[in-house]
């Protein structure tokens, strides 16, 4: 089998940039180690960035997102005794979606499916071969059991921290934290108990209040390190969101519903520099992770793909390798800045049980929320930068 | 001997507290453990902000300063490559003075020495007894070896963080962060390579370009705690300003010359809580460390004395105690500002060790240099807020 751009990965990153292809006039195939239903399912991040919104509206991805997303013009930022409501749209002339992951990964399909794009699912073995040359190919065991193998002009690494594109690259750089702290995060069927997503620092810990519809509610707590979801009863993880999050302050109140999903998210933030080696390019989380504060994930990866994509596409239509050369250090220019933000964000969220950086993160609090400075630095990086950044 | 307010200490605090307090109408009498050529001599901070020369100005000691202070419009901000101006001017309205606290010393001296001020020098065993009582009183030794007692209504706390003041308040809360380096600092009879300081991050630590006046240069290099000065030649300083400082860079220069003074300084933060005990309240380092980055130290122990200058007036002429009672929690808002403020430099200027740290810094700088709100929140911070805030 043979084509211009192998894909590995059907997330996000992998199908949109097989998205932006097709429409460029690329051919591209795309191996994907899981099922479509698990794919489809897998629960990940809710909010899209204006430029995701834009750039997923100008390829014809935005019909639905328009009709069933729900665009927040803001947050709230809470300590104890106070929230605040940060307004992004007056701040930067901005806003964000809600949105889930899901549902652009439910488009996307849809999309693909329809421009007749060949994926390839539950495959296994993939392996990457000769991505130096001008002839890399991929290697993998298709879905009945029988040696494949997939060649390429250029190969495109979407297939997140776990998969085998980013081992691939030799000698590359990596940069990690890894945060003393995880998500208890649990999906609930209760109408969320306010408009916009909640950010509340507590002396118990960061406590997030997020929605994935009108029906839907997507809450978080900050747990130890090694959390047993199932050591917390639906009680108790209701009665400590009620706390964190301030139930009973000024009139608010946490309703409560069926939890119908729990888990517990490690957190930590990683980058591999170069994104690129030869006719390798890492695109997503194959590249970086974010800790999920400031939900810059999902966003970071639809930003790489849309340098990718124009970048390919002007390499085989106009054969003009200029963005494609540099398209590695582009990326990674936006790659530190939302590294650093998602870092910030969770360092200033997130108790460490020392009570100097308690103060830290209480002064920070007060002074990003009342100062127009503070405030639209926060609003600008969490609404997003241009895609070009 | 009988006052009505006990100041400890003749550092700028103390004395600015005398001169408030008796342009107020209120008396008071000074006791410092030190000579009064000491503390005129010793060198401490360079730069003051804003509303600190508002301040001097508005009480008769801005003569000096306004004709050999030098007024700056910002800073520059540099890593490897790049040197940004910040034009705090533009950003926020505001400029800062480069104006050496031994000037701000002798203004001081001058002008309480023109209002008969009593201060004792040279004085020790310095005790603070019946703070909690309406008649508190200070026991100490004279400069002659002779025991005396100063009777008092209020005692004001301006000796600094190894003065008895600090350790008279019961059951205080204090928080600290001691930093894993220290400055080096020079003085150097030449003149300043540069019209502004320059803060520099670079691989081998941080540096910083700062002067004193037209003909004399302090300049500081992150060094490891512990640092001897001696273990240092003139000529190693030198390098290593030069290559950390981009000796070279676009045609910029570094203008070595005689060095006059070296020292290595450790860098904390700390902060003591309630700043009132009783009829004792603190001021100044005496409740308060910052490192020196963004040059906080004098202008917090400034605002202080500003808020308790009038609280203590308004108290002893007008029997209203309301901002007596209100100014540890007042002064505590700047002063976890200005802490979180000077953190934040620090963090964000002295390498680590740590390439994911460094590759963080570098995109906050980045971010600082070429984001308005983010040169806006560093201009703010830096350039300083309303003493009210």
């Amino acid at each position: 089998m043979r084509t211009q751009v192998a894909i590995i990965g059907a997330g996000p990153a992998g199908l949109l940039l097989s998205h932006l292809l097709a429409q460029g006039g690329v051919d591209s195939v795309v191996l994907e180690t899981r099922s479509e239903d698990y794919v489809a399912a897998r629960i990940r991040a809710g909010i899209l960035e204006h430029s995701s919104v834009e750039l997923l509206e100008s390829v014809g991805l935005g019909g639905r997102l328009r009709a069933e997303g729900d665009e927040h013009r803001g947050i709230y930022l809470q300590w104890p005794g106070v929230r605040q409501h940060l307004d992004f749209v007056n701040l930067t002339g901005r806003s964000v979606w809600v949105y889930g992951q899901t549902e652009v990964q439910k488009d996307l399909i849809a999309a693909r499916r329809a421009g007749g794009q060949e994926i390839h699912y539950e495959v296994a073995d993939v392996a990457l071969h000769d991505i130096e040359s001008s002839s890399p190919y991929v290697t993998y065991t298709d879905k009945s059991g029988e040696s494949a193998r997939l060649d390429a002009l250029v190969i495109a690494g979407c297939d997140g921290s776990f998969g085998p594109s980013r081992a691939a690259v030799p000698a590359a750089q990596t940069f990690e934290k890894v945060y003393p702290y995880s998500w208890f995060g649990i999906l609930a069927d209760v109408a969320p108990s306010t408009d916009e997503l909640i950010y509340a620092w507590h002396p118990n810990g960061f406590a997030l209040h997020s929605m994935r519809s009108a029906t839907v509610s997507r809450l978080y707590l900050q747990v130890p390190n090694g959390t047993d979801p199932a050591s917390w009863s639906d009680d108790r993880i209701w009665d400590e969101l009620a706390t964190r999050l301030g139930h009973g302050q000024n009139g608010w109140k946490l309703t409560p519903g069926p939890i119908t999903d729990k888990s517990v998210l490690p957190m930590r933030s990683y980058v591999q520099t170069p994104m690129r080696h030869g006719n390798l390019f890492l695109a997503g989380d194959a590249a970086h992770i974010v800790p999920p504060t400031g939900a810059k994930g999902l966003n970071l990866a639809i930003a790489d793909v849309a340098l990718l994509g124009k970048a390919l596409v002007a390499r085989f239509r106009e054969n003009d390798t200029r963005l494609a050369d540099a398209y590695s250090d582009a990326a990674q220019r936006r790659v530190w800045r939302c590294t650093h933000f998602s870092w910030w964000m969770t360092t200033m969220l997130h108790t460490s049980g020392d009570p100097f950086d308690a103060e830290l993160q209480l002064s920070q609090l007060r002074w990003v929320a009342s100062n127009e400075a503070g405030a639209t630095g926060l609003a600008e990086n969490y609404a997003g930068l241009p895609i070009n950044y």
